[in-house]
Formats: C-alpha cells, structure tokens, sequence
C-alpha cells in the first residue's frame, strides 16, 4: 500500500517565513516531519490493541504526555533557520540532543551586526536573583549603556576589518599588509554578534527546550526565541501544545514535604513553617504558588 | 518568503510500500525530511561563502563525505516501520541516536509468527570466527534443525496462550482461571519471535548504521534489513549514497604500519613480515586487499 | 597542586558485592567516579562566585536538584554489572543514554538459567490497567503456571544444545553433524533466559532511570532492580539521594487545571468535576492525591 | 567478592596539575574512572568465553580498536578542568557527547584575560584552505595586530566595568547608578575572553575528539588543548593510546577509487590520472599519501 506523505497544512503555510526577534535576529522554519497525527501513529504502534480503548487521538496525546510516555514525541521533527547573538548561542547549544550546522566564521567574514537592546531589555542587575535582572535603568543611564555598547561594537568591526586587512568592499586596505587569518581576525568580535545556524530537534526535545527557555529564569534575550518558537509549535502540533500548556508549562510541582502541607490545609489544619520542613523560601513559594496569604498560616 | 516543502518524489513513490524480509519481516518508509538537498542547504549554511567555490552540489556532497565533515548529513531524517525477530531487534537497539516505538508484549497479544531461517541461511558455527558462520549444513541436518526449531515454536505459542487462559480466538480456555498478566506470560516465547517498531533516524546516524550492519561480521538476518534499507537510501538520496560507496563502504582502512608496508612495495623494496610490524594476521590481511599474493612477498 | 583522588568510602566498602534479585540476577558496583562532593564541585565552578551565598553542601544539592539544573549530576558516573532476564533487558535498553556491554551469544554459549516467578509476582492480568498485574493467581493455578514456565525453558535448553550438537560437557552429540552456529541456535531460548551486562551511567540519568523504574507502573521483575540500584545510590550519595526523595520520587504533578482546584479548594470553594476541567480519571486521581473524599467535593 | 577500587597510578600521579595553554588556558584530570584495565573487562564480559583465545590484554585491545569494537572503551572516563578562549569553547562545545559544567557570566564577573596569539600563531590566512592560516606575518604587522588586539580587548574590558557601575575591586563607580544586569554587560567582550568548565567524557568518545581535533584542519588554539589531552591520554591508557596512534591516528584511508589505483600500482600498471576515477585533487593526494612522486605515473 503507497501512501500520501503526511503535511501539516497550516505550517506549510509558514513554511520560510522570517519571524523577527530582537535587532537583527529571526527565527523561521525550513522543514519538518510528522505532527500531532505521528504521535498518535507510534503510539498506536507501541500500545497495539492496547490504545483501541482510547479513540480521541486529543484524548491520547494528553494521556502520553501527562504520563511521561515520551517517545512518541520523538517521532516529529523540525528545522529551524535561527539568526542570534552570539551569546544567545552560546545558551542554546547547551541543548545537545539537536542538530546543529553553524555559520562558520573560520570560512567566511561575519556581517557587522550585533545586539543592542532595546528599553524593555535594559534592566539592572537583579538584587534578589544572581542571575536575572532587578529595575530598569533609568533614561540616562540607559543612554549611555546604549551608547558604550554601540561605540564599542562599531570599534571591533573596524579592528576585525582591519586584521583582515579589508575595507568596507573587501579589497585589501595595504597592498603591503597579508592581513590575519580569518578564524583569529574574527576573536576581537564581541558576544553581541549574531550568528547563525541550522538547528533541527525532534518534537520531545523541543518541548523541553521550551520548558526550560520559555521560563522566568532564562535569559530575557533567549527567551524571545523560546517565545516565538512556541508560537511556532502551537501552530504545527495544536494538540500536543495545548497538553504541553496544560501538563508542563502550567504545572505545579510539589515537593513531598509541600504535599503534606497542601493535605493538611485542606484538611483544615493550620501548621507553621517549622513544623512543614519546609525552607522559608520553600514556604514562601507555596504560598505564592498557592494563592494563600503567609500570614496567620 | 515563504517557500514549498522539500520533497523527494522518488522516494514520496515507495512511501508506505513493505519491503518483505526472511520469513515475516518487512521494511517500510512512514516519512522523511529533506535528502540530498538538506545535505547540501546545511553546508552553505556553515560554510558561508566558503563553498561558493564549489558549484556542484554532488562535489559538495563527496567532499563532506570524504572529509569527516558528517554534521550535515544530520538534517535529513527518515521513519521507518520495521518487522524483526526479537534477536534481530536486539542488536539494532544498541544504535542510541535512533528513536524507537516498539509494539509493546505489556499491552497486546504477540501474534504467532516465529523466524524459521531458510537453505541459504542455515549454517555451522564458523571454526575460524568466532561470531559468525561456516560451512552450510547437509540436508538431513537442515530437516532435523527446521522442525526442531518449528515445534519449539509451536509448543511455546502454546503455552503462552494457555498461561494467558486464551484460545485462538481470544476467548478464556478455562472460566475458573484468572489467566496469567500478559507482560510475564511473554517470557516463554523464544527470541525468534517477531516484534515491530517505528524507527526514525538522521542520515548521518543511519549510514553508521549502514556501514556496521551490511559488513560481514554482522549477523546473517540483521544484514537483510541492512541491505534492504541501504537500497531504500540509494533511493531516497542517490548522491549520498554514492559518496557512501565509494568513501566509506568501499573504503580501505590502511593502519600506519601497513601504511608503511605498501609505500615501501610501491618503491620496488621487498619486506618480511618480521620487519613489518604487522601481526600474521594483519599480515595476510593486507595481501588479500592489496591482491598481492603472500608467497616472495 | 596536585590532589587525591576523590573517593566515597561507604560506596568503596561494597564494591564488587552481589545484591541478588529475582532466582538467578544480580546488581553489583564495578566502579564508580564521584559522588555528592563531584556534584557540588561542578555547580560552585558554574556558577562561580555566585554559589558562595549558599554556604551548605546539602542545601546547594537540594536547590540543583529542585529547580531542574541537572548538569552537575552528570559529573558523577557509576558502572554496574547486572544479570537479569531478556525481557528486563530489553526494558532497560531504552535508556540510551548509558553505555553498555552485554554478553554475547553469538560468540559465548548461554547458561540454563531462565526467570521462575515467585508467588509474589505471579498475577493475573490487571482489569484496570493493560499493562500491568491484578489479582494473585490461586494456588493451583500458580503450580500450574510455574511448571509449564518450567518445563517449556527446560525443553527450550534442550533444543538449543541439540542444535549446537553438544552434550552437557561441550561435546560433540553426534561426530557425524556439524552443529548450528550459536547465533542461530540461541533463537530457540526464551526472553525469560538470563543474560549480562556491564552497565554505566552519570548519575542524572541514573535518577531519571530510577523515577521511571521504581514507578508502580514498570513491570515488577524491572522494579525489583530499580529498587537494589536506588538502595546503591543512597548509599553513594546520601544528599542527592533524599534530594532526589524529596523533590522527584516524593514530587506531586499538579496539572493547570488541577492547580486552579485546589486553589479554590483551599479558598473554602466547592467545585463540581463539570467545572473544574478535569477528566473524570483526572477527578479522581487528585482526590486520592490529596487525600480528600470525592463525596460532597 | 568484595574487590578494591581500580586505579591507574600514573594518572593519580599528575590529578590535579594544571598544564598550562595559550597565554592564560591549562588543562588539568580532576577524576577519572577505570583505565586499559577497563576496556578489557568489558570486552570480556561481552565476548565471554570468545576472549579466552586472546590472552594479551595488549592484543585484544588493539583488535578492539582495529575492528571498531567501540563500546568497550566506553567504560573508561574522565573529567577535564579546562580554562580557554571562548572561541576555543564555541568549537569544543560541538562535541555534543561530554558533560559540562560551564563558569557562567550570568551569575559571576568574568577575569580580565584574554587571548594574544604568540608569534607562531600569527599567520596570514592560507590561499589554499579556506579555513586555515598560511604564511607567517612580517615582525610590523605582527606587532601592529598584538596591539589592536591588546587594546580592544582592555578598552572591551574598561567598557565591561563601567557598564557593571563597577571599579577594579567591585565596587560601584557611581553611587547614583544602578549598574548594568551582568548578562547583558557581559555582551561587550570578544570571544577572545577565557571561560572554564568541567568537562567529562568516556574514553571513545574522546579519542573521536583527538582524531578531529589534533588535526592539522582543526584551528591551532583548539589543537594546542588537544594535543596536550592526547599527551594525558597516553600517560592515562598507554595500549589504548599505543592501538589509537597506529590504527587511527595514523590511518591511511583509501578511497574505493584509490584503492583500486594502488593495486594497479602494485602490480607494476600505469594508469592516468583520467583513467583513476580520482579528482586532480584526489590524485595529487594519493601521491602524496603513497610517496610516490607525481611525474610518471
């Protein structure tokens, strides 16, 4: 039996389309495999008969992925065409069950781009998080930070170019000079230019990378890719995106220690932090988490 | 811009069609993502203008191949529906980068279909390697050794049902029994038994796979599957798998020491095999791929 | 500076011992790489100054392992021998993310060792679930089930040596045969034969393997391994061990819509299962989690 | 059978010592597991009685490695402290098989070190190869280059600071301002700026870093550290690394192709190079390979 191969008509309808992200960034999709109907199909394989009981295929990619049966997710891919800082990479590449092919600037010269942020991004260090951001600057400090960053890129190009021994058209600047090897040339750039790569991963993978990404704590910059690329997912697999809302980003997980409080509040009880075994920043998240005021707890 | 989906019509023209293997099994492609285009795609990407030197796609391809350069042979992917015996599944899981959903015996009823090899696959131990075959069994042997094995089969078939309290139609033998759960009712059946999986892979991963598994030393019965999906890459990616041929499959792996031996031939010098550094076998070994016969060597 | 090599002496005291499991497996340690200082020593190089605020070995552990930065674990590995049945084997093989050598029996002849259930593991098939175990079978039929299982690997064996044309001694049945090769004769043993591995894994992995397989819903013969290996682990590394405890074996998943319940319940809401979005499966289940009457909710 | 911990005295002899790279990097062992010993313990296990024949620890070692028998040396392992350029990094980071723990600039404030190439490292890019250096620079423009590169990166630092608000020792540079989130700051430094990390791999996946990285393709900074891990592999695993040098490092890879050519040779035919079924490049290649010269032939 020949069979049609399988397509997702709504991220056809995508299919290449540059989604912008930050100055110069862009995240756009170049292929894919399989959808929310491959998940279901290797499921029914796996379980066999098994999965007869369960006829709703939304039914079914709920159940898997509310229960941790992951491979079945591993059965639909994408590639992705992403432009972004260097340092939003160098994050990202720490995700190795993906496929990466990356522009190379041993081969080739590297295009006078790098991140500025824009007012929303420009914040403070954090006080209360080591690694995030705390207030926003103000108008004049933000002035200036835009400004040093600015100047300072402008003033690695010009040294990249000349180490090179180019001008602006790529012809030599002194016909005297050999000018440095390109993959030494290029290590005066600074981490705010971008890069860019092909970057492919399976439907499990990605909903993890997105897991992890998409949250508060990720860098506000990267962040901007996992956004968009879950804007990407929801419209490829909408079945298995809206379980993953559902089961994963909306989840509340509670320790053992929290679970016993959460009974016993609903039992009525009243307990103190030093009874719960909880930390103070443990009981002040339950709290949070909880939508319960602290006080009188 | 928003461009078409890749597709390879040569392969979109076997999609879904089973490929028969030994007795039971088959070989079928579910779907795929890109081919020889994506290899190609990939390495502009990275290398930037640096391949703007080569025109030729095909060169391109060749030169990756020949050249390590095995990251771009990750963007295409293709999925696989494939029925093995339990023995052959073994050794096809120990390749980790594939993702696999396999008919679980936890949820359903095996059906009874067992691997019975055939003439040409009937053979002794091998008494010079210590994993692999020798000479072909005499037709009296073959008889014993078929039936042998089919009423082995026959008989476990047998008891698996009647450990699951279940007639050929599924129906309870026995109402006073409470019949044994299915995932230990199981382990009486041999490991000829088939089982069936999706499997999907990259085309880099997969002509590793390739490359140990239609070798040789691979047993019989997995070399089948091996050659049969070697054929479906051929189809699928012809520039590809040419490179593979002629780099990899028809490669010849020469050590440093033999290296040496043959530029010493090359200049006219005789050589013992004392002097060579290489071991009796390795020593034989290099004169049947060179075709140069051992005696006044 | 050169330092010693880090050890953990309550790990060294049971290196090389078998923990048996089921009739005829084992556990035992092999070897190993770091332990709770390892995972401590690569978080303080991450985040470099930043984990001086937290002061305390354990506490640090237990924020890692909370808040889902897993790499650290990564950084201690453990290798395992193992002996368990095929079908065992073919359940842990998933996990790809370890390395592994199994015995081979295409160059080595298997022993007689196949898996007899005990009373505690021989049940019926679950009604509820269709994967899992109900009702203990009753005494006669266990007798039963105990000597067909035994008999059929009992016959099994005897194919297999026939096949091979050898007695009990490795001898030749018949000088006039030449025997089947091992990779085909082993086809006739059943998955419930007994085969070994050295198994290694880093410790993240190692967890993730534990909370899936020490789970009531793996199969008892798999658990039973999980459980040995989980008491090793508690026994390398105390910290992450009741980290691990308390924040995933111990951990309670609440979905989005579960969270919202809950939140109302503990605001003195009432709520019918119509309105609280959850499947009536669902309903059920966080009752029981949280330990409330589904009367009257 | 209660046994001692394996150990590989001579790596124990240098644990901890840092060997000093580049201007600013070094490698050091922090733990390692298993050794030579290792590998061949595994392959016994997996070959069981098959192994018995070769007796020499040495000799199965080298047949493992020769046959691509990889898993064995998957049993051995060990953990890099590794201080480099972020280049460097950028590159090593593609070996996605390793765990790592990377300093992070998120949560700590990076050193002032960067990297200034030697004078050997100071070359012109090749004409030939577009990814590599040629000729040496002239003594001006080497000098002209260690200057542009030396300023920049200050002035990127002095740009660093005073984004962070921050003088030399931490403190704030103007008390009215807040000071820059540190991983945005961190954005004005070139990629010539050390990171570390703890990085851990088993031994095959590491000797598939030494053959790609101790290349002569591989960039020079990545291939200083290479050279320096196949030194403290040596001293680490002295017959696996023996079996490496011969059959990998120093392999000699023939192409179909060329293998046919070399027959010919060897048979006293002359062939041209348009008969050979090489590319000129190809063909100058195997002459070089061969020693043979290129006239003639």
């Amino acid at each position: 039996m020949i069979s049609d191969r399988p397509s997702c008509p709504q991220l056809d309808a995508i299919l290449g389309r540059e989604y912008p992200i930050l100055n110069h960034g862009f995240v756009r999709v170049v292929d894919y495999m399989g959808g929310d109907d491959a998940v279901v199909q290797a499921a029914r394989v796996s379980y066999g008969a098994g999965t007869k009981t369960v006829r709703d295929d939304r039914a079914l990619i709920r159940y898997l992925l509310s229960h941790n049966h992951t491979t079945p997710f591993e059965m639909a891919e994408i590639k992705l065409h992403v432009k972004m800082p260097i340092f939003v990479a160098r994050q990202w590449i720490r995700h190795r069950t993906a496929s990466v092919n990356e522009y190379s600037a041993r081969y080739s010269i590297l295009d006078k781009e790098y991140y500025i942020p824009d007012s929303e991004a420009l914040a403070a260090q954090s006080t209360s998080n080591r690694q995030g951001r705390g207030e926003a600057l103000g108008d004049t400090e933000r002035s200036e930070v835009v400004e040093r960053i600015t100047e300072g890129a402008e003033a690695a190009y010009h040294d990249y170019l000349a180490l090179l021994n180019m001008n602006d058209e790529g012809e030599p600047l002194d016909p005297a000079k050999l000018g440095l090897a390109r993959e030494l040339a290029r290590s005066v750039l600074p981490v705010s230019y971008y890069t860019q790569w092909y970057w492919k991963s399976n439907l499990h993978n990605l909903l993890r990378f997105l897991l992890l990404r998409t949250d508060s704590h990720a860098q506000w910059e990267m962040r901007q890719y996992a956004l968009q690329i879950a804007e990407i997912v929801r419209i490829w697999v909408p079945q298995t995106y809206e379980a993953f809302v559902d089961y994963q980003l909306g989840r509340l997980e509670l320790s053992r220690a929290a679970t016993v409080v959460v009974r016993r509040w609903l039992s009525g009880e009243l307990i103190s932090q030093a009874e719960s075994g909880l930390s103070p920043r443990e009981w002040t998240e339950l709290h949070r988490m909880m939508g319960r005021p602290e006080t009188g707890s």
